[in-house]
């Protein structure tokens, strides 16, 4: 078993050790305050430049706050105001008002890191790839698992060989969401904002995404079933959902997520050697579970808290973005999973196998 | 927590201590022979009196060599032989023989252990069960689980409102079939003596029912994909399938089995309170942990082996034979599993949910 989990190297994507990349944050909830700040303070290649909120006056208040030079409106920033000050962006607002803020940053020609599922629809989503593509900028979907340490050496896992071939994978994300924030006009439950649902698009497509990146294969087929009985959920279709996708190879995933169930994050590939479990999977501390023959081992990662994680993201997108290298998670990635999402609200709907 | 893990009473089910069973055991597979008869054996309230096999000359070998009184052909079995040294069947072929075995015992008046599942068809199922009821001779089938004490103990803890409302399910159970009997002619693999499938039919069963009887709610609806892909799986849909049900108070369930894959037994159950989680869930050993609030602690049922299993059902049969008890998984209940089987296998073949 040793040999399978000898010389895994951390950090394996990084190419440079030089430069730093200003950035502009858009979008000051809390995980932009608490998490990404200090996250970004703490990075190697990245500084906080501009805040930029909905109006100057919160903006200059969070900048003082923690200590950064520029507070702007999101109307000041689409001016182009402080542009000298930031090389890139990252968007942290509601799916929904992701494209505007990237179609300006494209204008600006400054690089994005956009908060995944990159929009609210499809149709907006290839309109940002486009934008970004148009005006020759990096566009990055910020999916924290692809650099979490643990998901890396999972990844390399698969790749030896380590579970044979891939028979099936399951994947959970839920959280009692109503316990994080009561408010039922939050925007996570608001169909315009989140866009197609809520648990498939805010939690689902962790599941989703980390599998392509383990497994490199993707979904030809989903169905799926949804459900809402909470009156907090009555505008979307997905307090529970649970789906089926088959991926390429005719690997068999399958997935739950609620945004009203009790805190639950786990991934488990499952091959016909061996099997790779996560669980937890998607909330920092990922706990990697081998099993192979007869033999099972358990790797901690320590702590790997939410801000090491952003972190990682942030110095992987420097790192792209100061070498003009390619990125993995780009706006096509990101586009792929909106489709797979949507195609399950349409499976749902259709109570039918979709394919894609 | 701890309130909720005290108090659990072992064998809660049993109601006398006194009587014996005495049992002809039908089909002398390794299980058979290797489990169930010392299982009995060890058992409070039961006794092997009859080995019934394919001739005269192994049934009365194999008598000889486990110390049991008559050995009898299948001829012998359904002519009556010896049918004065038992009160009870087990049957433990393949699939499609049981149907004539419990007719037989129906008419000899005897009472009747049954594999799971039942039979091959839901049609055969049916006419076990009116053969019995017409026979009136109790009807039980054989699910182990439902006796194991991890298992109750689940059960107290969903009806106590340990996990709060239910929101979904995951089961899975997949074997290197192939690792344990590399013959590709074994009856596992031939769909006219296992029936509609191998993987669902002999693993995947074992998540269905398991939950059916934790959270006492039925399907309503299920929807599956099916693939086979080795040689060994040309005959039968699913050397690997996934299958999504959804269970009355729209409860997700989501299920993998596979009979060509890395051992993997595990149940999760998620509430909007808490979780209960079996891992490993069907072979022994079941190991039971509870997650509510901030809290999770792991609970070890010990060496609860094969033997012990089967040991906990036969007694719980002859408790009921003895005393003219309610059976609960009696033929009715088995055959609601075959009906959700077949459903399960249309959906796969039609591609689209099937109503239960």
């Amino acid at each position: 078993m040793h040999d399978w989990i000898d010389g895994y190297d951390e950090r394996d994507w990084q190419t440079t050790e030089e430069g730093t990349v200003q950035y502009a944050l858009i979008g000051l909830g809390w995980w932009t305050v608490d998490v990404a700040i200090p996250a970004i303070e703490n990075s190697d290649l990245g500084e906080v430049s501009v805040l930029v909120s909905s109006s100057t006056e919160k903006a200059e208040r969070l900048a003082e706050e923690n200590d950064v030079e520029h507070g702007i409106s999101y109307d000041q920033y689409h001016e182009g105001e402080a542009s000298d000050a930031y090389d890139g962006v990252y968007i942290g607002t509601p799916n929904a008002y992701h494209l505007e803020y990237a179609e300006t940053a494209a204008d600006l020609g400054k690089a994005v890191l956009c908060e995944k599922p990159m929009e609210a629809t499809v149709e907006r989503a290839e309109r940002m790839v486009e934008a970004c593509e148009d005006g020759d900028v990096p566009l990055m979907i910020a999916y924290r698992m692809q650099t979490e340490p643990a998901v890396r050496r999972a990844r390399e896992l698969v790749e030896s060989g380590f579970i044979g071939e891939p028979v099936s994978v399951y994947g959970a994300n839920g959280q009692p969401l109503l316990e994080m924030n009561s408010d039922h006009d939050q925007w996570r439950l608001d169909p315009d904002l989140t866009g197609y649902g809520t648990s498939v698009m805010d939690l689902g497509i962790y599941s989703i995404n980390t599998t392509r990146y383990l497994l490199q294969r993707e979904p030809v087929a989903v169905s799926s079933r949804m459900t809402s009985h909470h009156e907090a959920f009555e505008d979307v279709p997905d307090e529970r959902a649970s789906s089926a996708l088959l991926l390429e190879d005719d690997v068999h995933m399958i997935t739950t997520s609620s945004q009203r169930a009790h805190e639950d994050t786990h991934l488990k590939l499952t091959g016909t050697e061996g099997t790779i479990e996560l669980d937890p999977a998607f909330h920092g501390e990922a706990t990697l579970q081998l099993s192979r023959g007869d033999v099972s081992v358990e790797i901690e990662h320590g702590e790997f808290d939410a801000q090491r994680e952003v972190r990682e993201v942030f110095d992987y997108f420097a790192d792209r973005v100061l070498t003009d290298g390619e990125i993995y998670p780009d706006g096509r990635h990101g586009l792929t999973d909106m489709r797979i999402i949507e195609a399950i609200h349409r499976a749902a709907d259709e109570e039918r196998s979709v394919e894609l």
